[in-house]
């Protein structure tokens, strides 16, 4: 082959993947409709910030979705995933509590969600060991995610980095969940989660497989961008902040960049600014960006922040007001962790005590 | 610099390290012979058989030395070491359940030495996360013996095989271990077992260390060959098992090779075989192999061999002894382990606790 045909190869392989892929998520979303009880749900969040509106749309309503669904639903703090790239866990503590109280203000139910921290299940953790004999340091290296937060971090690429899919593997294998809601970029860690599954099924528990292969449900959710139209980060200071006072967002728009047209259109390619205020506009108030675009017309960006600023603040007022609500007794947040991290630990020893068993290791 | 230069540049590297290492042992041990007391020992053993004579006066000696003296010991069963390099447990529990025998039988006292297997303490198994987290990829490659066990297992390096001294760091490190016997070829695993407690301790417990940085004492145990000169293995049929009966021992010694000289002369060089069963000898009866072969003189492999054969079973038979009377109640046996684990877990779980602190994960 010539390099070219290589790369076409290559190419299509990914596509062909990301197709078998596709096909998987829509059957399982398709199952999961119709009998949500038989599903177990697990995604998660690295404890380093504050949620914003991104999270909202992108992760927050959809697990809410799921859990009323009656998918057991089950959430980590991947508090341990916060030093694959950082020398330090500043604030973690208040980071931590911080992610609880948006779940709870969001309509999480920690009757029926389970929410634990990463650091808090030891039986989980120790999955890592046969786990890590289930791969070999290429199949490591292969994955493209690990590369680019590698890259992105501008550290070197540390032990706990190169294995992050395998401790994905054990968060999600430990409770069993056989469904995983992700952006597509996540597809290669639902992947190797699936592989290591298989192996050691085949390996060590031929008769009486102990883990299921879980399927990636592939999100529909739009990206949605920061403020300024590039993503939102907070290094940028471009999201608005779920827990943020009606003020502080008030600002944080009024600051956001625009452009010198005086009439308002909705267009990505030539106005990303504007577009990404009509587009924060739209998600907020379920309405069509265009349709607001042509309602504002000639007002300018003044007219276009003013509604911005009230869409959003009047969306996040019942979520603000419960988390401030949930956050004069901290006693209680504290509680639900703890409460979650008892069940994940019953259920982790549960499952090494299975993993013991099939690998012969009981004494 | 030419490439002989960076060679030799390499080679005094390694050697102004090894002699680091050796002053460093040598002031350990004569710190020990003061106060053993003040030491925590940790060592262990991979469960992928029986033990040999060779484990006898490589380890098992030194270790109930260590134990007699004062020094708090701790012998951890290495279970997951196991699939490193292997797609299978088959006989675990039976390897684990013959190595507590010959512990026991050469006079480890389960009263004064923690004796336990990987797979039953997982807090000691979670510190993986945070460890991983102070080592680069470029780090774990750099360790010579990864290399060298990927190399003879012939398999692709497993992500477990890769970060192998890191799990090693985490058996050293849940119970403080402050003083490590091993061979020369494992001051890597040692080395690294430093850096992550240093590391850990400036990152995260500056003014409260949590880890000591454990020195290695160097073993100055002759290495021991097998009958037939060549390197103790298993599949070379080549070691007198501890456990094995006098007669099979008998007949294992008969069948071993020697060579048509009937005079016999200790010449390691020139004779291997001869002279490891005179070193053999030399060993259990305390003589010196050069004496035995005299006494011999003419007598030719015949003499030589029932000499061997009766000076090892002499030695083992109260060893044998021992065992056979501690087998005929293998409860107990699993009870000795099950006591083990669980002290191992009280001091695990205090260790992670003290982890969660310092890195700030309590909630």
């Amino acid at each position: 082959m010539t390099d070219e045909q290589q790369l076409t190869a290559a190419g299509n392989e990914i596509s062909a993947s990301f197709l078998a892929a596709k096909e998987l998520s829509d059957k399982t979303a398709a199952q999961l409709e119709k009998n949500p009880s038989e599903f177990t749900m697990l995604t998660g969040d690295r404890p380093t910030g504050r949620l914003h509106l991104g999270h909202f749309f992108g992760s927050l309503k959809g697990r809410v979705e799921l859990q009323n669904k009656g998918v057991k639903t089950n959430v980590i703090i991947a508090d341990y995933q916060v030093i694959t790239d950082r020398d330090s866990t500043e604030n973690m503590q208040d980071n931590v509590l911080n992610l609880v109280l948006d779940y709870m203000a969001a309509g999480i139910d920690p009757e029926k969600t389970m929410i634990f921290t990463h650091s808090a299940v030891p039986a989980a953790n120790q999955l890592m060991l046969p786990f890590l004999s289930l791969v070999t340091e290429a199949e490591l290296h292969r994955n493209p995610t690990v590369k680019s937060e590698m890259e992105s971090s501008g550290h070197a690429l540390t032990g706990l980095l190169l294995t992050y899919p395998v401790h994905q593997a054990c968060d999600i294998l430990f409770c069993k969940a056989n469904v995983v809601p992700i952006g597509k970029d996540n597809l290669p860690h639902v992947e190797i989660t699936r592989t290591i599954a298989r192996r050691f099924n085949e390996r060590y528990a031929k008769n009486n497989p102990v883990f299921p292969e879980p399927a990636a449900i592939l999100s529909d959710a739009p990206e949605i961008p920061g403020l300024d139209g590039r993503k939102m980060s907070k290094s940028y200071g471009n999201s608005i902040m779920l827990g943020a006072t009606a003020e502080e967002t008030a600002k944080l728009i009024k600051k956001s960049p625009t452009d010198s047209e005086r009439m308002i259109t909705f267009d990505p390619v030539n106005r990303p600014q504007v577009s990404a205020l009509l587009t924060t506009a739209g998600l907020v108030t379920g309405r069509d960006p265009r349709e607001i675009a042509e309602e504002i017309g000639n007002g300018g960006g003044g007219a276009l922040k003013a509604y911005v600023t009230e869409s959003v603040n009047e969306f996040l007022a019942p979520h603000r007001e419960r988390r401030a609500e949930l956050a004069k007794d901290m006693d209680t947040i504290r509680d639900i962790l703890h409460e979650g991290n008892k069940r994940a630990n019953d259920i982790a020893n549960q499952t090494l005590d299975e993993v013991r068993e099939a690998m012969g290791m009981v004494y």
